[in-house]
């Protein structure tokens, strides 16, 4: 992709590996709805193809870059399935042998589950089946078969079976077969490094004192924040002022540093909004705007071959952002599948009328007898530490579409289930947040 | 809780700062089914009360041991809700006023969304909404109340409010907001520090060398990797001889070092468990085992105030009780609701008869045009890498309980929905693994 010329690879050796670009996009510039943007994600931006060497018990989370193999056979010898007791099955084929003189070591042998079967036997009887006594032992189930309750060599793993394919993500349970498999190492693909430019006069960063007039950057903090839960590598660049020169050079050298760029910097009409020519100037602008709100003026870039999220500043808008579309921009630079947000059926407290757009609504929800209900997170007067309280579900509304009070329908749930609270404890927390504002 | 003595604080801490016990539980040893055990654990396993304070840009995951509060109020100042001008709301309260002569810092100013209004400026205009002349100006849309499109001081967060109450787990908006609130450091309740005892002499770590009768010590990484990915702070301890001195000081040892302890090791009936034994002594011994397979040779103790569970060693078992009770036991050690797995309707494709007790089947699952489906992860042979091959189930079965082939069920979804693989994708998966034993 990416119609910017190549720059030469600098010391970093991010400019020869960033992901590998897809073909199949259409260069056209465009204002997508929803699903239409995680698709173009999708078809633009590719796997980084970075990979390294990880020691198996810090695999968790990581996409595997090959086949792992097991190099270990197991079990190595046959073992017992149960614990009982080993015994010849031989002893077994010409009817019920007389047991009453059997001696441990000689006619039988303890074996536990898992252990390897004593030398010389081939068969388990569970310890339930057994009656020992002071000389002799009375068995009550007869084995069936040679072999019965034993497991034999390889039946859990084999030598050059495959414990993981490549491209599929580090789980526990994989980090027990590595081990069992005798996998000391695993080459997985690196985590994307994703640059974060915040970008604005009127931001200072955090931990600064706040002169009147001036807000604090937080967007790019719950965006690292956000990458690294979705396993990618955040890098946080300082505050680019609203100077063309500034944010180009800003991004350059932040393209080089990294597999993909976010930008924070709206797509908008005001004045000081030149972050899309500055993206057209050095590559290729594919998405210049949302057809929904909020976070409408996101945007979509090729530079060099690497992917540019522009996420517009309204932090509301910006999580929305995230939630919509820095997950599956995440997920491609993985190359994992887009990961959905669960649906949830509700009752809807509010009515929502018709918009011209199509409009993602940041709601409250809660439960009670009849279900799950929403409130609107949108009320006037409500902070951002309000509208995040408790559990948060998105509400996305095609252009033209209502829900009135009392009417069903259908969020993506941004939480556990477990989390949502009762309407009791949900008015407590909102209430118990802030004084109404005035 | 706990009956044995309480001995006195090491160096490390963790001897004064364990698990705030519950005391509600009955202490009559028991037998458990499945949701019962879940209780169990809620009751007798409290919260770790050790907090510790990190920077706000690295709290993510963390639960907040106290309410966190803004020190800042944003705005600091009035700034404008959106591209476009600011004006003077007098100038429009005799009605539209004769714009065709305003200048730009005379009569109005660019505002841009977010940014402070300039000083004498009360209102603002959407740019979308005005026409800028070479002489004056045309507003086509009147401002119907001062202040319109404006953000008063305080309407986005204001000092002293809560930000996050204390007990919640901190996701990435709450990082945005502790940016933004000029909050630089985070009281938060430590990780649950949770030691972890291998044991068995047919172990051997892995990385060595594998005689032959021996197995790898796997389970121990893999509950290690669940411990992390739910949050705990896993500590790896050496294999314990099947030697009940060794085991006990291993005991006593790992207690004073961490906030709670996973044995693996079964309560079974062979010669050489004798776990429960040492853990009756050194403690009080709450749950021998449970009321289903597979893992039912778990158990749940309680020594010296901090809670033991023993993982039963086979691996599937270990991995199937990690699902079902490693899961609470962490979120109650965090102070955490539990979180339930997601639930399926599929369709079986086996037939699944009754059982005496009730079983925990492992399935994979696939989607087809008619539905989801599963099929057993229990097939004669199956290697335990294809028991894990792509997306996974966890169906819960009552004793008694049977489904026929063809049959509506419902499963417990391991993997995020979009992991599950088309019927063709799992059989090649299946297949390519390994040829079929033998």
């Amino acid at each position: 992709m990416g119609s910017g010329e190549m720059r030469p690879a600098d010391a970093s050796g991010f400019q020869e590996s960033g992901a590998e670009m897809k073909h199949s996009v259409s260069k056209k510039t465009c204002i997508p709805r929803r699903n239409e943007m995680v698709s173009i994600i999708q078809q633009v931006v590719g796997r980084v193809s970075r990979t390294e060497e990880v020691p198996f018990d810090q695999s968790l989370g990581y996409v595997c870059a090959e086949d792992v193999l097991a190099v270990n056979t197991l079990p190595n010898t046959p073992v017992s399935r149960f614990d009982g007791i080993a015994v010849r099955y031989a002893d077994f084929e010409g009817g019920p042998p007389d047991t009453s003189a059997w001696t441990e070591g000689g006619d039988y042998e303890y074996a536990n589950t898992g252990i390897a079967l004593p030398d010389g036997y081939d068969t388990v009887i569970a310890i339930e089946d057994v009656i020992i006594g002071e000389t002799g032992i009375r068995i009550c189930e007869l084995p069936e078969y040679q072999g019965e309750m034993v497991n034999p060599v390889g039946e859990h793993m084999r030598q050059g079976e495959t414990l993981i394919p490549a491209g599929e993500m580090i789980v526990p349970a994989h980090i027990g077969l590595f081990a069992a498999g005798g996998v000391n190492r695993v080459r997985v693909y690196s985590r994307p490094r994703i640059g974060i430019i915040p970008t604005g006069d009127e931001l200072i960063p955090p931990g600064c004192p706040l002169p009147l007039g001036k807000n604090v950057e937080s967007n790019g903090y719950m965006i690292a924040a956000y990458m690294t839960e979705w396993g990618a590598q955040p890098v946080n660049y300082p505050i680019a002022r609203d100077e063309p020169g500034e944010l180009a050079q800003a991004v350059r050298l932040a393209l080089d540093e990294n597999d993909a760029l976010v930008i924070i910097a709206g797509s908008s009409l005001g004045t000081k909004d030149f972050t899309l020519d500055i993206l057209g100037e050095m590559g290729e602008v594919i998405v210049t705007e949302l057809a929904h709100g909020p976070g409408r003026k996101s945007s979509l870039s090729i530079l060099e071959g690497k992917a540019v999220l522009g996420v517009a500043g309204p932090p509301l808008g910006a999580q929305i952002t995230c939630d919509l579309y820095l997950a599956p921009f995440v997920s491609a630079l993985r190359g994992l599948p887009h990961r959905q947000m669960p649906k949830l059926d509700v009752i809807s407290d509010d009515a929502y009328l018709p918009r011209r757009m199509d409009f993602c609504e940041r709601a409250h929800i809660y439960h009670a007898e009849d279900g799950y209900h929403i409130r609107s997170a949108f009320a006037p007067k409500t902070t951002r530490a309000q509208m995040q309280a408790l559990s948060q579900g998105n509400y996305y509304r095609p252009a033209g579409s209502s829900c009135e009070a009392g009417g069903r329908t259908t969020v993506e749930l941004l939480c556990p289930i477990e989390m949502i609270p009762s309407r009791d404890k949900l008015l407590e927390v909102l209430g118990g947040v802030i004084e109404p504002y005035e």
